[in-house]
């Protein structure tokens, strides 16, 4: 076996979003167990500035989106900031995960010098491929996981490492 | 340029610990600005069984020392667990990073198949390189350095996404 741009992105991707869901799913029972809206667990955020649960859960989505497609040289579908719910967020990692796993090896192979131009902010960045997947992708990927990981954990929900790494 | 593993963990892991130490420099400023005992900050914590930011610190460091090292087939260095203050945890990641840079591509290139085995709490687990790099150790080291990121945030320091990312 050997490391390849596939290997280091679409199924590590598509592995967490799967860890996302399912914690997801654990904050959902928390919620009915204990009474509380779930919706005010969508809402929350560490502070009044940072994005709330549901946002997170979108970003790291779109984060990995936008990655195989760049990666792939295909078209990044569209997906609307629309969700509030636990349902709703699941679905939305549900078509992430499907659009992952729709692309193939071959298409996101060989992509290390793929020029990535993509917009943060009001700055146009430009990479090549590996860069943008070691540099920024991934990490920005776990950091958004990380932090709906954090908020729930915060916000009491019971929740473990393995968890977010899931098993690998 | 061919992906490789030295390519996707030592210079990452590296990246990532010199972003953190540039938080914990913006963390100390802000302490000093407004009169916050650091030691507060380095005791925080999002949940009352969640590490606190030192420990986030030294895990973030320990995973990305021992990934380096068990990929290249050397020594894992042990570090104590005595931080406390920011200039300690600074000099935590300062002989992390000393590590991970000592050591050559051609020493980690290639360790896709090779026999990973390590401890998580009562089990022991075995993985093949390249799963135990992309499937436990980069997110594992992301987590911890995101909710590093995350409990600063959450205790006021002013951060942006670019602090963690850094220049890519």
């Amino acid at each position: 076996m050997t490391l390849s741009m596939y290997q280091a992105s679409a199924p590590r991707f598509a592995h967490m979003l799967k860890s996302l869901a399912a914690i997801l799913d654990k904050a959902q029972a928390h919620a009915e167990a204990r009474k509380i809206d779930p919706l005010v667990l969508s809402a929350a955020r560490l502070y009044p500035d940072m994005f709330a649960l549901a946002r997170q859960v979108q970003v790291a989505c779109d984060t990995a989106k936008g990655a195989v497609a760049r990666l792939a040289g295909v078209e990044n579908p569209k997906h609307e900031d629309t969700e509030k719910t636990f349902a709703e967020l699941k679905a939305r990692i549900d078509k992430t995960v499907a659009f992952i796993e729709g692309v193939k090896p071959a298409q996101i192979d060989g992509s290390e010098d793929r020029e990535i131009v993509m917009k943060l902010g009001p700055r146009e960045v430009q990479w090549k491929g590996m860069q943008y997947l070691l540099g920024f992708a991934l990490p920005n990927f776990y950091f958004h996981a990380a932090t709906a990981y954090d908020i729930l954990r915060h916000n009491g929900v019971e929740l473990a490492k393995r968890d977010f790494i899931g098993n690998v």
